[in-house]
């Protein structure tokens, strides 16, 4: 289970905590440069407006299996977290895309600070991707491990 | 960049055709068992009735650049695709979380086949992961490689 970079992220933020705790949240614009070997895996990618980008937060802390969110006081899991620090830093982020030239993607609305390396881009799909407030089956209290 | 898996899915679906196309067209349950050693990262999922699960498809095809999509009947790049056959096969799926179970989370509209490792697990924000119809700004025509 290797991953291999497809590509980097250029971006304002130099460290963790000049980003913005959630891209969405900010009209900045980054850029990400896909590697020339994986060129062709971005052919009609500028027909889609918004894209998943899953980053590698290679800073993060990975031995982390709590984390307290910046708006709360009590202790998560990770799990339970959008913490960039837990098993796997794998970041996800949904952005707009604002233009493609050649091999680089004019974004905004991504977290990531500059030379985080870029794992994949999906596009975003409102019908799959989104969900409607439609009630849970069956759902139950907490339970304790 | 290694990857660690925190856990794995049970889910009726044993090849890659079994699968539906995409986990939210369909109301069949999964199980994902978190590992022992990551139990303590799950505290407080169960509040969450939505999750994003980060997959590895370990069967898929990592030399694959381009991609035809099911409903149609053009080649794309892979990156304008939700194909699995992809350079880094990490499977993105936002799911119901139905209860939890102690180290087991039973959900709903999960993609991945049987014993597929799983990476993460966020929860959904309707806030900061949807996209709401708003207007993109510059957007321009696509551009050639």
């Amino acid at each position: 289970m290797d991953l291999r970079p497809i590509g980097c992220v250029h971006s304002p933020y130099t460290t963790m905590s000049d980003a913005p705790h959630q891209g969405r949240d900010s009209d900045q614009a980054s850029e990400i440069v896909i590697d020339e070997q994986y060129a062709a895996g971005l052919r009609d990618v500028e027909h889609h407006p918004h894209l998943i980008v899953l980053c590698w937060f290679d800073r993060a802390d990975r031995s982390k299996l709590t984390a307290t969110p910046p708006h709360l006081s009590t202790e998560h899991g990770v799990f339970a977290t959008r913490s960039p620090h837990r098993p796997n830093p794998i970041g996800f982020c949904v952005v707009d895309l604002i233009r493609r030239d050649g091999r680089t993607l004019h974004v905004q609305g991504l977290d990531a600070i500059n030379n985080t390396p870029v794992l994949d881009i999906k596009p975003y799909s409102r019908g799959i991707d989104y969900v409607p407030g439609k009630k849970i089956r069956h759902r139950q209290q907490s339970q304790t491990l």
